[in-house]
């Protein structure tokens, strides 16, 4: 695999957008990652396009990219279309990485959109469900609210984790949200409004929980040599991308805890399961990009539900579980703190159009490693630019855990 | 990109499969590929599943592949769901090619799957008719039939291509059907059977068109260097694997006609604009694998309906349309013909369960390398076992045209 960097990156806002279809939405944020990489479309040798669930919401089943990269002007191209629930931005960013990693190509574009607001809800509703296992799973009736809810409940119980904590989650990154003009929630909101919002499921109220969305988001992809004779922008290397499913096996036997650094903690006997195979793929992830956890600066985290930033940033190795509460309160993953987690408000208020989000939490980094993030950017120390980020995306309900789960470390 | 071979394919049998779900159904390809490569499934590293219509069919809109796999005891790895409408089997092996090739991964697994029979047969046409443009295309009542009735007008038009030779092509592959075990029509027939059978759409007639089917095929594969040093069967490379969607601009520009070989030969002013691009396709992958439309011993060719397999064989320059016919009535394209073309019944007999079609085609051309086709087995010249193969598999209709067009070489 040759080195591959992040060219352009471009998003269409996150919101409910009722007048516009799914190549409405692709459009814009591909012609957007097209100028910002600075290149003519024809340039663009391949792409990948991360859906979820149109097949069910506009009845297009298939060829889904060809459909919207017409309407974007592309065609004459391989496209190929991925898919892996909440991860689907995530995995096509991560095929085009192999793509022009192989050296089948040069520049290839990597686009995820979603069109989730269709004026009824119960469609909606059903079409999510099906990111779990149809038949053994969401036939019963459980769905991915109360699973979060489930696993939640077992670390307030063990660690002491408190509803207001969650809240103070959520409140950041509204925050945060509201710093970013590609946000479907630009409005700050305070604990007592969180916590007072509609109870969904204990612990998680409304305004936890990440929201139904229409958006885009894409990024352009180049071979480093190529990109190091042509582009004018810093460029942003793809030091790893990791996709795993999870595994059926016992996840302890690929123990998580890494022995050498005090900061990657998964411990033995975390009540959730699955975070094991979590910290499995961030381990992967960081020995590939030869980096640990204390190396990131800036971090984009699957917070479908604000408190899961939590429970992921420990698969992650940002800090431990009996430490969670502590870094929420004193505001250390704030957009001033030592690790700034979702400066871009997060999937709780950018919103969550599923398949876009991935390649939205790419695009966040990209612009805070440029130094193009506005009142939103962050520092490192308080002062330079960040230089390394990650991106956690995961998605999906498999007989055997997390469907589709992936991190991403870039580097400026 | 490293040389990758296939080390092992199987398939579940087409047919009409009511009591089986798609987890059944791809449970047997890959575990029948998993043996035929005689390794533990363990070693497979990562998986590429292609399924086209299952969000409307069976409802699993999200992670088709992780449960599927999970049905198969795979998980634990990176699975990525990929989708071309009936390409989409050769799109999960290209990516699985590319995968091994940029040294991603050693052992990689490509499936492809489909269930098409739910007992609504509305339902079913609703799924097909979304691989193309739902609002342009489909909502206008413009289906997959018509279309290839429409070119085909063209083509009797203007080179006085006759219902019976369509007749003859449907008869061939109905006969190579007979003789393949996993094929859902084993029965074969005569030309007044196909002509008197019920007319779709004139000049095509029930047996000259593919039916909807319940079915999956796998491949497994592997860097060359590592499966030199462990198979023991024939090991088949994949020479090169082109995978493009029809371009906007004038395809007349990218010119089909190869002015070095004669058989290659897209001429200027053939009615059906979108077989130039269909050429180019093939153009670039004997390019890729260094050799020309002369060099290939045996062919499995979409033939969604039987007389597009003439269409088809004249963009990958097997013969020009005007010697088609001829080729057609003097059974050139027979098992025992110069250039044997859809051995295995091809979709006409084999059944086309869309999703798993393109590996399916992939199987029988690896059996015909090894020499393990049995009662349909082919012989270059009469007498040695083929040593190269081609595969075109194709589908959906987008804007620009047929949506994801492949042609893949393979090679002994």
């Amino acid at each position: 695999m040759r080195e591959v960097v992040i060219i352009g990156v471009g998003m269409h806002r996150f919101g409910r957008f009722l007048d516009e279809s799914l190549q409405d939405l692709g459009r814009v944020a591909v012609w957007n990652a097209i100028h910002d990489a600075d290149i003519e479309p024809k340039a663009i040798q391949a792409a990948y396009v991360g859906n979820a669930v149109a097949g069910l919401i506009t009845g297009q089943e298939g060829i889904r990219g060809q459909i919207v990269l017409a309407g974007a002007g592309l065609s004459g191209i391989p496209i190929v279309n991925v898919e892996g629930a909440c991860a689907s931005g995530a995995i096509a960013l991560r095929e085009a990485w192999i793509a022009v990693g192989s050296g089948m190509c040069d520049i290839a574009l990597a686009l995820g959109v979603e069109k989730m607001f269709c004026g009824d809800t119960s469609k909606l509703l059903k079409a999510l469900a099906s990111s779990s296992d149809v038949d053994a799973e969401a036939s019963m009736g459980l769905q991915f609210t109360a699973l979060y809810a489930m696993n939640l409940r077992k670390f307030m119980q063990k660690y002491d984790w408190t509803q207001e904590d969650f809240a103070k989650v959520a409140v950041k990154n509204k925050y945060n949200g509201s710093l970013n003009p590609y946000a479907q929630y630009q409005k700050p909101m305070t604990a007592e409004e969180v916590l007072n919002s509609r109870l969904i499921a204990y612990p998680l109220t409304l305004h936890m929980c990440s929201s139904a969305s229409d958006g885009a988001a894409a990024a352009i992809l180049c071979s480093k040599e190529m990109a190091r004779r042509n582009s004018r922008k810093p460029l942003v290397e793809i030091a790893s991308c990791v996709l795993q499913t999870s595994p059926f096996i016992d996840p302890k036997k690929r123990s998580a805890v890494n022995k050498e650094d005090g900061r990657f903690c998964i411990e033995e006997g975390l009540p959730f399961r699955d975070l094991y195979a979590q910290a499995g793929v961030a381990r992967e992830a960081y020995e590939k990009a030869g980096i640990g956890p204390k190396d990131i600066e800036v971090a984009e985290v699957h917070d479908a539900m604000a408190p899961a930033e939590m429970m992921r940033s420990i698969a992650l190795g940002f800090f431990k579980a009996e430490d969670a509460p502590a870094w929420v309160r004193e505001g250390r993953n704030a957009l001033t703190g030592e690790l700034p987690i979702n400066p871009s408000g997060g999937l709780t208020a950018r919103g969550h159009p599923v398949g876009a989000t991935g390649l939205a939490q790419i695009s966040e980094v990209v612009w805070q490693l440029r130094g193009e993030a506005g009142p939103r950017q962050v520092r490192s120390k308080g002062k330079n630019l960040p230089k390394i980020g990650l991106v956690q995306n995961s998605g999906g309900h498999a007989p055997s855990g997390t469907a589709a789960m992936t991190v991403t470390i870039l580097k400026r």
